[in-house]
């Protein structure tokens, strides 16, 4: 699998996950500023890997960093809020950049190439990390499957929105070593089709068998009886189990509620935010209204329609059986034992 | 409003409704099979629509006959089942054929002119009753909603798939006069887009305010609280209530269920089948993987994936809380008042 992010030395190597599976391209991020945009623009996506991708960037930042030491902590805050703006929902950006900013606050009186390669080694260290975090994910998670099952997923919650393996689809990679995926539901998740794009894209390199279906189809597939579980990942995940994921996990949970289906929501522990008390406390992302009036650059409507683009939604904990993490797999009720 | 169908002494001029909106098109029907290949690939789409296009088709297929009137009854077979093959799951298509294959068969002994004049004007008249219909859906159905409703759609049951007026958007229209409208939610309905392509482009046409959501977002939208009913179509109604109509809609009944906002069927008595006892057994379309797969003949996905592209699926009749026709609003228990 390639790597979503990486630091070569001098710059940030980005996989373009906006033209894949077209076009396997990277993305050179010289800056922040370089770094912030790749975010917004969803060429790097995903609530971990936009975590660790921040603080690779704040590392690039100090490493390139060319002022006095005197302003080097006005610089941070400076560099951090440009990436902190970048998205809203996620919170293991937020987790992320809070990290790194201990690190910076813990490092005493060192010289900005010293802090520079400080801040990068902590930023490779949470890239390691990751992965470890996702195959502990997965492995916990695998025990909640039964021998070929039929399972469903929304939008990318693999390797790629990681820094490898996934979270959901480390669950169902880990279920798939052991024998116990007989199909994978992928569905395509408008507006952006990270489902069709990429997470189909994903498992056939790993030959796991999966389906793709547009989200309006996800009702339908359940009511067929082709559907044993469903697993997601997560962007922010409140105290009380309230879960913020892509735009459309809610009707899933919904759906797979009306159908008894077991609904599993798979996330790092970074993702959990205890200061937020329920999921109406979570900040919505909404996107530009191009993202749905158009596909692939062209009009799929008339131009100046109105548009309602949520990036997120809301899954109350009620809909969700378990939040499966790195240190194991929490059932109801979530609010004392996240 | 454009017309969906006609006859001009010659051929069939049909709009063809999936170059819509960008390109205003018409497709020159010259013989049966290019009426029969405009159904299929969805130029003329919109089970009221297809029925009669279908009856044009007939009447067109008598007046282009060049056979003896002993051979024009196994002719006459012949172009019926070849109009019947095109689409299983709307009804509306055989109960049209069956209509003109009822006139033929009391026409007596026509010549092969006087016989296709006798078609063409049959489907001429159904074509009259259609609009006259959904006028009526719109008046009765429009006495379903308060005022300022924000009202959910789903593919276009509107004028464009109809002769003109359209069932579930004849009754937002018909509620609009009467300032009953604040908002119609159209959900953009992949693979095939009706929403955004067509239903949000004739509500334009007509002033009517209207956003545009991803299928993936009706959910929360309703979670929000921004939505007082769901009106749709309908493909074929079994003698239940149980209703077919496109892929998705079965997602929208079971989540305005969960929010409690009411969810009605507009149809015309020609869509119900009182052959059929339970959604069950109507037969689904499933159709090419490349309506999936690609977008605007862009590949939006690893092109050999697999795909299960069903294009309608059933929502059961404890979902529906009213079913309006042309002849008042039917609600449950449906079995005996159908």
């Amino acid at each position: 699998m390639l790597k979503t992010v990486r630091y070569d030395g001098a710059n940030l190597i980005i996989l373009d996950q906006s033209r894949l599976p077209g076009e396997i391209s990277f993305e050179i991020c010289r800056t922040v500023e370089d770094v912030a945009e790749a975010i917004i623009r969803l060429k790097v996506r995903g609530a971990p890997l936009i975590g660790v991708t921040a603080s690779y960037g704040l590392a690039l930042g100090i490493i390139k960093y060319q002022g006095s030491v005197l302003d080097r902590d006005l610089y941070f805050q400076r560099i951090k809020n440009i990436l902190a703006s970048t998205r809203p929902t996620a919170v293991n950006l937020f987790w992320a950049l809070q990290r790194m900013e201990d690190i910076y606050k813990q490092s005493g009186d060192l010289s900005t190439p010293e802090l520079g390669r400080l801040l990068m080694s902590e930023a490779e260290q949470m890239f390691a990390e990751d992965i470890k975090i996702n195959e502990a994910i997965g492995e916990y998670g695998q025990e909640l499957l039964h021998k070929d099952s039929r399972v469903m997923t929304i939008c990318n919650a693999g390797a790629l929105a990681t820094c490898g393996y996934g979270t959901a689809l480390g669950v169902i990679r880990s279920a798939y070593q052991r024998g116990k995926i007989e199909q994978v539901w992928a569905c395509e998740t408008r507006p952006v089709l990270q489902g069709s794009r990429l997470t189909v894209w994903e498992l056939l390199q790993d030959r796991i068998p999966v389906t793709l279906i547009t989200d309006s189809m996800a009702g339908y597939t359940m009511k067929l009886g082709k559907v044993d579980a469903v697993i997601t990942g997560a962007d922010r995940i409140a105290a009380n189990g309230d879960t913020a994921n892509k735009i459309g996990t809610y009707t899933l949970a919904v759906l797979a509620h009306q159908h008894d289906i077991p609904f599993y929501v798979a996330a790092p522990l970074s993702t959990i935010d205890r200061e937020i008390d329920n999921g109406d406390l979570i900040p919505i992302e909404e996107r530009p209204a191009e993202e749905v009036r158009q596909i692939f650059g062209i009009n799929a409507t008339v131009p100046e329609v109105n548009v309602f683009n949520p990036a997120f939604d809301i899954t109350p904990h009620d809909l969700i059986d378990a939040i499966i993490t790195q240190q194991g797999i929490i059932k109801p009720p979530y609010l004392n034992r996240l």
